[in-house]
């Protein structure tokens, strides 16, 4: 089966180190070794194989899932140096059979997560202090390097082999797009020119020049090669404020049931309409009360209320975003008492010291910004019986439109529906542009952002809300059925694309980082490449690859 | 002839008021009034009538030379009123059928260089102080409301019709991408989900509303709309500190002379050799000394060298642009006397008070960020008798690379090749980052950025030139000739899309602005749509407009 014509197959995002195919882990006290030794046999789909350590989909959700289970199951671990299980190569990057063999949205969508998981090596780096080191011995070449552009420190063995490349655009006519280019400049800071250099250039750099020209942090003669490692690792280790003692906690399999229609976890479920292109995700607030101290909190694991949330609404919306492309409107619903959200988000930023409570937290900020840069239209619908309250408000504030219910509707006995405003709201969760959702909202309303914090710990009714700018419309019951069903007919009428590229835009208002660099500007030039005839047309660079056969050009620039 | 049939058809962005067909000015002592009154029969192209005001890039060639001429050829007008010379009418923005009809590079094209005419109106009220109004009395839709975005403020007349709107996404299944999705956001800072809904609303918004939602800065009822407009423009006009008394020049008809293989001004040539992809343009040196007063200057009007090189330098690029799309490298070349280059900007420096050297000042500043944003490959070529000096140096860091000769060549007495720096190159000229050139290409090299800095004034040739990191590579003119050839057929064997986005990344190192954002992200997602069969297909939304036929969206999204 190749890519293309599997569409349909479900690609499943949840696995676990006894499942691993093409990594291995390895602890030594306080540095863990993340190895990548990919099954060449192991591809997600069939018509490639992953040769030299390259990589598909199936490779980098093993690798998220590392990445993740390193911050919650082992707080010992301080320093993860990640390196190849192979002989002579470090990582080739990803499959080019593959790429060559998905559609466009295969296509965008690999290089969305992957980029994510980038991000998150990034961030278990800075903000859980377990900070990465790439060991490159061998050729790092493509997103081989890209992966080791996204940790802390890169060091690389002058053996007068081993060399870091980024030799995307010479081979391929594509870009170097997992974050290559923008890390290049941006984080490494790496000469302009140089970088132009360094980007057409096949084979790559390699010993002091690689150093000189910022690419790699140092390099290491291969007689000292496994001691200088080890020795790096356990200084970047005492950099880290990580306890020692602590126990981690397990992330247990999810609650989890795939139906043909439907998506059920334990505190999320998702409906499909198909015939209408929509999906309702539904968030339960807690069903229990916060924990009374941090050591009930440890021991509720991975069903502590917020992380179980995490990681079910996270699953919900890869599966989305990977499964149902022909899914363009998400609409967000929560269910359950504010109070409790409210509380366990208060229990969350009490604690944040300890070292759980601060992965929680920026597991909850990883997973809102999945949706800031998921490619459907997202709408919140504020109802009576829901709970969008400090972290569940943020799906509100995340969404493109709001919709408020005004007051009670007849035959229902709850209270109308409310917000609640959390000091979570102020300084918790920071989007890709460094900025709250709540600053990006009110950009250009500083009164609005100081009215909003006056409001914290006060449901705010649908008129207020709207007054307030926390919501886009509020409606009355009379009106709520048909200002909902024209919406959702306008929205899904629309072109899918034109709706990505304007949400791209319209979402990430004000300051730009490394991270809305990623995806804003060096995604969206390779999106358009990726649609480009000498990429991918017949006689283009990525059909050809390994054919043997060039590819022609069309020499006319745009 | 269509738009698509016509690629040959040499365009000319050289015009003056006498000639224009869709724009009127009309001066009232310190406002001066632009008048959009497009002939529909004017088209660039065949195939289209341009009702409605809407407009093409020939429109769009008078604005940007009117509001050039405004600046230096009307010192005392203050404040610009750009309104509709037709009744019910604002501006309808591009026209359809021209998009429809037009190649993807045309269409790219002309969004780029709508783009720099908006961001040079921005230019002009701020660098200016020749600050824009925008009178809105009809409707301005899409690009007619990108227009009244780039001005500082916008007035609505509230005659119960007209409204401003960004019916892209509804109608034509692509962005408002003229700047309008960043302005929208960053700019007048609307709220995200009100832009949302905004950019959603084929008819647009209008009274109060629009004002509400920060779409517009007044309106104003029918009956008092002259005298509000005139009473506005006059407020306007009182903060700016254009001279009242000042004359202005003349922007004289360039001397230029178009042959089949070259184009050649008074100060600028290009030599185009299409069988190899290349362009060369030569920038010369100023034939005359720096002028003794700031009398002296005005009078050589057009003909003071800082000014003539900025109108021939751009004319040549704005033409390789759109003229020749199959040219891939430019490559840039410098012949003349540095010291007199610097005396040059000595000059203009040391006079930025006056209004005329002002002007020529952001002037230049706009013709290098057209290079910057230039989607060809750019190299300098720093050889004996080049001045890559001050002003002409930063065509050297404009480039993708830079090639600097060591020493002298056999049988060429002149002195070795150098680059000068002056104190212009660490403030003069800030890309679109808001950072000067030297600033971004050492980033992450401060100590760099401080040594070049003692080096003002002082020729720089190839080694030191290299070890400073002011160029790419310097070579013996034993290798010159075999290193610029593999250079060369390298870069041309390339993908050019693969090059344009690697370019587009690579230039835009540090931070972002409205207007890097407009270039890299809006236009890069908008290039995207423009592939996209959801918008350029036979059942395509841009394709099919105005047919009577709805579009058929594959609903799949990426």
């Amino acid at each position: 089966m190749s890519a293309a014509a599997s569409v349909m197959q479900t690609i499943d995002f949840q696995t676990e180190p006894a499942r691993y195919r093409h990594w291995r882990l390895e602890f030594d006290g306080e540095v863990a070794y993340l190895i990548m030794d990919v099954d060449q046999a192991g591809g997600l789909f069939d018509g490639y194989e992953l040769k030299l350590n390259s990589y598909d989909l199936g490779v980098d959700i093993e690798l998220n899932d590392a990445v993740q289970r390193l911050r919650f199951e082992h707080p010992e671990v301080r320093c993860v140096v990640i390196k190849s299980g192979k002989d002579n190569v470090f990582c080739a990057g990803a499959n080019i059979r593959m790429l060559g063999k998905s559609t466009h949205g295969q296509k965008v969508n690999f290089c969305k997560f992957t980029n994510e998981t980038r991000l998150a090596i990034e961030d278990a780096s800075e903000n859980s202090k377990q900070i990465y080191l790439c060991a490159i011995n061998g050729n790092a070449a493509g997103g081989g390097y890209e992966l080791a552009l996204a940790t802390d420190h890169i060091m690389l063995v002058d053996d007068r082999r081993s060399a870091v490349a980024l030799p995307e655009t010479p081979l391929l006519a594509v870009l170097p797009g997992t974050g290559g280019l923008t890390r290049v400049t941006d984080k490494r800071k790496v000469r302009r020119d140089r970088a132009d250099v360094f980007c057409s250039i096949e084979e790559g750099i390699r010993g002091n020049k690689a150093v000189e020209w910022r690419l790699v942090d140092e390099v290491v003669p291969n007689s000292k090669w496994k001691e200088t490692v080890a020795v790096r690792a356990k200084e970047i280790a005492a950099r880290s404020d990580r306890p020692g003692e602590a126990k981690g906690i397990t992330l247990t399999p999810l609650e989890r049931k795939i139906e043909a229609d439907r998506v059920t976890y334990s505190h999320v479920d998702v409906e499909i309409d198909r015939a209408r292109g929509l999906a309702t995700v539904t968030v339960r607030g807690p069903s229990q009360t916060a924990p009374v101290s941090i050591e009930a909190a440890h021991a509720l694991g991975a069903k502590f209320w917020p992380l179980t949330v995490a990681r079910e609404l996270e699953d919900a919306i890869l599966h989305l975003r990977t499964n149902e492309p022909a899914i363009g409107v998400l609409l967000f619903r929560t269910n359950g008492d504010a109070r409790a959200v409210l509380a366990h988000d208060d229990f969350l930023a009490e604690t944040n010291g300890d070292w759980l409570m601060r992965e929680i937290h920026h597991y909850l900020k990883r997973v809102l910004k999945r949706v800031d840069v998921t490619s459907r239209s997202t709408i919140a619908l504020i109802e009576p019986g829901s709970c969008f309250a400090g972290t569940l408000a943020e799906l509100a504030f995340a969404a493109d439109r709001s919709l408020m219910l005004i007051g009670t509707r007849e035959g229902d006995n709850r209270k109308p529906a409310a917000i609640t405003l959390g000091e979570v709201n102020f300084d918790f969760y920071p989007m890709g542009n460094g900025l709250t959702r709540l600053q990006t909202r009110f950009l250009g309303e500083l009164d609005a952002l100081h009215r909003a914090k006056e409001m914290i710990g006060m449901p705010v009714e649908g008129e207020e809300a709207a007054e307030l700018g926390l919501v886009t419309q509020a409606y009355e019951d009379f009106d709520w059925n048909d200002e909902l069903r024209l919406l959702l007919e306008e929205r899904t009428s629309f072109s899918p694309d034109a709706m990505t590229g304007m949400e791209a835009n319209l979402r990430f208002a004000g300051p730009e980082t490394m991270e809305t660099k990623i995806f804003g500007r060096l995604s969206a030039w390779q999106n358009w490449i990726f649609q480009r005839p000498n990429a991918i047309g017949e006689q283009g660079a990525l059909k050809l690859y390994g054919s043997g056969v060039s590819p022609t050009f069309n020499k006319e620039r745009v």
